[in-house]
């Protein structure tokens, strides 16, 4: 421990400007115009592992963006531990809601502000100092393999087909990653289970050409009027997601479950002051922390139809879109959701527009096990780091890669962030507490001692 | 008749060449970043009715885009007419739907494609070349004053003003303008009525930046979802618009006049066809004609919110937005419905979002006498040059100035339209015909010998 504190200590400033100059790469998978951005920061992330100290590094190429792998073998009998991160951020879309540009890392009040500060970038190269802290102290316990891909802000399409491609390299007893958050860094926590993803964009169409909103008004249908109308049907007045069969193959949660979710600590009225809502919204029966943590999820990511620029113009537009997302819980399965939102979208159209449904991607839910030599590892870690045990939570947002992982290695998740929900992830003026970036460093090789001794 | 036709086979090429000119201005009104094009429109017109003969011409300033005046008295005892047009012309987005681009004039299969071929560049410019005919030709029977704006596509806000402090300059004994359709060159017709407006847009504000969907979606009011269900919810299962006092003042048309309007020439077969849509929308009870005619209604020109941009973002957006536009029929009163449609909105807002309402622009609905000197002229100027007399028809559309006149200068209006609906207004693609574009040059002078005679 004293060692660790001291490399930390003895190596601050270096630990932050490298972080700053992965977070200045662009690297927007979503959008093609950020597409030599994104490569470069495979590059650079790969340099780095090299400097950190692992072999075999490579830039591997898939039918999109690469994925980055590296290891350190130093003893084929112990335990080995696959660090997974993704070198690929969320569009900074809005831009003018940043108080400073998205790719121009700014520390104010001790955050560090960046698209990508907490997620991932911030945590997975906490990973990659962890290692070469290890690595230069000699008190790497296991062996590490690294893969950082490009591609989970877009759905991780080519990540499953490296993993089947790759299942001998990438034989490992865990998956360590870091991209969630914990409660605070006063109430460190883990999570426990992630929700899955179903991502879809549909389109509903009406005229063949914008049409002047005087001149057939009221005897056309208006694609926008359609769309709102059926988005507006797709939650029941209890907020219930009004999708037939969407809701059968999910399990609820015992008493028990529920008392401990809802034993975290939660303050409505701070949680409405930091969001600046009168009042919360969501399923009828459950609690905030069962809605994002336990129960599946319908939410309109963006729509757009007809003229939205200054000024009026007064078209009846000929086509309406939304981006529409589910999230999922254990025992759902994307696939199938998918298809049923689609179904039934198709089937609630009335007769005087088309419509059409596009998948974007998705993921599966997951458990982790709370009962596990690496769970109890990181327990240990966070105890000892903190000073205080961490709660186990269930999470709201989806890491695809993690079913995959138990589907096609057959090896379990830790999930051991260190991001916290108000670091505006995916919104503007994302941040990362530099006190959580050391803070992660200091912790994680708290987890390899751990989890090499508890492995014996 | 046989002057008339000699002059314009004579000046074929130059009355087109003239026209496209003004068609290369992109005049768009309602984005400043066309603020000069805009103006440069206006000298150009200024330039054409001086040299067309006309005297006093002036670009009148204003609050906002100039007016264009020019006057041309023979004889103070003689009957006044005063033009209307307008030179601003709507936005062309989206382009990418345009076959050629709105700026650049072209003729496919007899037809002139651009923005404001028809809106209303080419319809307006018939006036100043009939004008310039009847000068030529030493047949102009009647005073007649020009008035074209600059703002009629953004609400004519400072026309009102202007009329005000000119009622002298603009004093005459009716107003006469092409701005209007008729139902086909072998079917001519007469609009006898216009719809009012009520333009708004509409801001539904959530939390107070975006969120990660996975985070917070299921427990926070996703401000896209709540606009959808507010606007699905104003109409009813009928399509009758359920904001509270909106049909007070409707005055429901005796059966006579809705005999008369439905024996209008009307395929739906045709009109679903050139849409390409599979059913016809609208009120219940009420037939195309009328919906379009004689009903107001309510359309979203416009909606946007969260992330429309390339791939998936997995956001919960902090504000969605939308363009809202009514259509008003005689007896209702644009000031009236925008207070009846804000407080309603404002009303159904539910408590975990704040919503505002921001008035654009509006105008009045009128009713155009079919017993006055003038519409017999028109009545007759059509007759002799279509060689079939025209049907009397309900425009949907909103032309504000229209009442303005009456009110301010107390006189009534003639609509003498040569566009056809199928012009695609305010749409990709706009067109006017050639043919149309001739026959109107020849159709004006025929108006004035009949006003002047019938004026004796």
């Amino acid at each position: 421990m004293q060692i660790i504190k001291q490399y930390i200590e003895e190596n601050k400033q270096r630990l932050l400007d490298e972080l700053f100059d992965l977070l200045r790469f662009p690297s927007v998978s979503a959008d093609p115009k950020y597409k030599e951005a994104v490569l470069n920061t495979a590059d650079y992330t790969a340099e780095k592992l090299r400097a950190a100290g692992a072999d075999n590094v490579e830039v591997c190429q898939t039918a999109g963006y690469p994925i980055v792998y590296g290891e350190k073998i130093i003893d084929s009998t112990k335990p080995t531990v696959l660090v997974y991160g993704h070198y690929d951020v969320q569009p900074p879309d809005p831009l003018e809601l940043w108080e400073t540009p998205p790719f121009e890392p700014t520390v104010r009040d001790g955050k560090i502000y960046a698209r990508g500060a907490c997620d991932d970038k911030g945590q997975f190269y906490m990973h990659v100092k962890a290692f070469e802290l290890m690595m230069q102290t000699n008190t790497l316990p296991c062996n590490i393999k690294f893969m950082i891909e490009g591609e989970e802000e877009v759905g991780s399409n080519n990540l499953g087909i490296f993993v089947k491609e790759n299942k001998e390299r990438l034989k490992a007893d865990v998956v360590l990653i870091s991209d969630t958050s914990m409660i605070s860094m006063e109430t460190p926590s883990l999570e426990t289970g992630l929700r899955g993803l179903s991502y879809l964009e549909v389109e509903v169409f009406g005229p063949n050409r914008d049409l002047h909103s005087g001149v057939y008004g009221g005897a056309v249908a208006n694609p926008a009027t359609i769309l709102a109308k059926m988005i507006a049907s797709l939650h029941d007045e209890n907020n219930h997601i009004a999708i037939p069969g969407f809701y059968d193959d999910v399990v609820e949660l015992t008493d028990e479950e529920r008392k401990a979710l809802n034993s975290a600590p939660y303050n409505e009225e701070e949680y409405k002051k930091d969001l600046d809502i009168a009042e919360v919204w969501g399923e009828a029966g459950y609690s905030t922390m069962e809605r994002t943590g336990t129960r599946p999820t319908l939410e309109v990511n963006g729509i757009w139809g007809g003229y939205i620029g200054e000024g009026a113009k007064t078209v009846l537009p000929s086509k309406a879109n939304a981006k529409i997302s589910m999230r999922l819980v254990p025992n759902q399965t994307s696939e199938k959701i998918t298809q049923l939102f689609t179904e039934h979208f198709i089937r609630i159209a009335p007769p005087y527009v088309k419509v059409k449904v596009t998948p974007h991607h998705g993921g599966e839910p997951v458990v982790t096990p709370t009962d596990s030599v690496a769970y109890q590892a990181a327990q240990k870690a966070i105890t000892e780091a903190f000073g205080v045990e961490p709660i186990p939570t269930r999470g709201g947002g989806s890491i695809p890669i993690v079913a995959l992982f138990e589907a096609e290695l057959g090896i379990k998740t830790v999930l051991m962030g260190f991001g916290l929900d108000s670091d505006a992830l995916h919104s503007p003026n994302e941040k990362y507490d530099i006190f959580n970036y050391y803070k992660g460093i200091e912790t994680i090789p708290l987890f390899y001692k751990h989890y090499a001794e508890l492995s014996k």
